[in-house]
């Protein structure tokens, strides 16, 4: 039986060559440019896919949640940085794993540090969250003297072993085109190293700067003034890295393959199987309209180019709404496949949790 | 140590007095009216919940995947329909669980019922699904000589049972005021009706018409020309349906608890940990602003009243950012618990996997 007949219901399909390869061209660009990769693993959430980061010589992760953390970190993992602001309800959790492995929070808060100092027995390496523009959470680059305050405190704690100043660029994923996320990365790595210099003038000691977005670190061939970089996404990629230009195509590394379930040529449209709980309810700008994938027909190592025209346009709990071109509605037949590529591949990723490799063995990842 | 000491990270409460009582009012209005209840499952996916309809005499239900009829119908309930315009890559499931309990489908092409026809070995009954102007999929209501080929080729099946016509007037979701739900309803049941007696006429038998959508089940109070309903939200409402008055605020029965990491008075917003894969990233239209849920404090049975002017603006992976008034953000410490209401609860159940009942007991769910 091929791998398509053996589907009947909403898979999430991943291409190992290509994640393979998407995984080697970020950490070599990290190598050639000498800075410390340490790629987010939100994205695949994957004991097996993060085997193949480590035969590319990754040893040190990042996680968005102490659960996540705890997965890998009791599965060979033994430096992680939980890339979120520190949650005072989780320092019991956060100190007994610090006392297995080397792990690094986030703080941007001085009783957030009170609150660290006063519960950890074991010690944390602590970065200052910096907001640099992105608006999301952090420390206001443009604010030296708080971020002072926050980093005396750190360096004045039992517990915490001050790392440096980490940001996440997530204003890049409004760019439209490479040039423009590359120029977000640069302004972002510029206002978090204005930061830098201003601390360690002021004797914060060494620090280092950590970044992290897929749109920045694909777009910019310049890591000067970076100790480490974080993205994630690059992994597998998705229709919104497409559009941004982070990535080619064939570059996409899942696809969500969905039956085909009723054909409505009468107003364009067709029906799968493969809904809000399946894709998530992440959208794109694209081509002028807001959807939530791009359609693809399967192939034989998976899925070819998208259909012109087509898009996921609405989704309710299990349905998907396809919208098609004429030529394409003649050539289907209820029953059929169709490859959904999404908006953002990290929610389809958890929402599935897990994934068909095209060679027909499944991929299990964390279940919460 | 009470029931919020002891939430760490985000949790769906559910509070049991308030879902029983909304089963309960739906049960009795399906009774006093003469119509069969056939509760949708998939707003709660539990075997737990489940129980509690029971003790209402609900004995048919309604779920949106062969999985979940399967997770049903192993666990003692034996009288189901499947939702869904039938997968023709699930034939085989629906004909083993068709041998095991009465399976309901829905049926809107000839193509399907050919491949239904040829596949099974075990009856199922079949429901023509309608659209009575949602837009979403079925027959079209207002084309009786292509739903009466389907019928026609259903009644000359060998295994399949016709039962009637089934519609969900999803456009119901876009009323906003009860109402308007009932008309958008009454609009539905009428058409429904008159294809019914179209295809009465025409010698197609019997026919029973099911309707389907929360808004529309709780706003209007005419049942009349229907056999059965199939509301599924209802069951604990959330923030859309308080927005139509499907609801009361008191009648609303889940709400994420999430813990407060970051404050940004500056900008009026604070930072939960509890985001997309939490929430879901449906939206509800609030007050001229988009936002996916509303923000309640803690209160001793669950939460309060939703804080007013506050609402989740935006939401990233394990991120929900709030807004919040100034006077409200001051009283907010990090790691406080705050309460979200979901836009859409359905979503929110799908995503957590499980509730914590306000007693402190874990009800579990389906998980896939």
């Amino acid at each position: 039986m091929n791998l398509f007949d053996s589907i009947v219901k909403p898979t999430l399909l991943l291409d190992e060559t290509t994640t393979r390869a998407n995984i080697r061209r970020m950490a070599n660009k990290a190598s050639s440019a000498n800075v410390a990769f340490r790629p987010h693993f939100k994205t695949h959430q994957s004991l097996e896919i993060g085997g193949w980061f480590r035969e590319e010589g990754v040893t040190q992760i990042t996680v968005s949640s102490l659960d996540m953390a705890e997965y890998f970190g009791h599965n060979g993992w033994d430096d992680i940085t939980l890339a979120f602001s520190a949650n005072p309800r989780q320092i019991a959790g956060l100190d007994r794993l610090a006392g297995r492995i080397r792990l690094g929070i986030l703080v941007e808060s001085l009783e957030t540090i009170d609150l660290l100092e006063s519960g950890l027995s074991n010690r944390l390496e602590v970065w200052l969250k910096i907001d640099a523009g992105a608006g999301r959470t952090g420390l206001a680059w443009d604010q030296p003297e708080f971020a002072w305050q926050v980093a005396q405190r750190v360096r004045h704690s039992q517990r915490l072993n001050l790392r440096g100043l980490l940001t996440h660029a997530g204003n890049s994923y409004s760019s439209s085109n490479p040039a423009e996320a590359a120029r977000h990365f640069s302004v972002s790595k510029e206002r978090v190293n204005l930061l830098r210099r201003e601390l360690e003038a002021r004797g914060a000691g060494p620090l280092q700067v950590s970044v992290g977005d897929t749109p920045g670190c694909s777009a910019s061939s310049d890591f000067s003034q970076l100790d480490e970089i974080r993205p994630g996404n690059f992994v597998f990629f998705d229709a919104q890295q497409l559009k941004i230009g982070s990535c080619a195509f064939a570059e996409i590394a899942v696809a969500l393959a969905c039956p085909l379930v009723a054909l409505h040529p009468e107003r364009g449209e067709a029906i799968v199987y493969g809904g809000a709980i399946h894709l998530s309810k992440d959208t794109l700008e694209w081509q002028g309209d807001r959807i939530y994938g791009l359609v693809c027909p399967p192939a034989e190592r998976g899925w070819a180019a998208p259909l012109v025209g087509a898009g996921v346009v609405r989704l309710s709990q299990e349905h998907g709404v396809l919208r098609l071109a004429p030529q394409d509605l003649a050539n289907l037949r209820v029953g059929d496949l169709l490859c959904l590529i999404p908006a953002h591949s990290c929610l389809t990723a958890q929402a599935m949790g897990r994934y068909l490799s095209l060679d027909g063995h499944w991929i299990e990842m964390m279940r919460a």
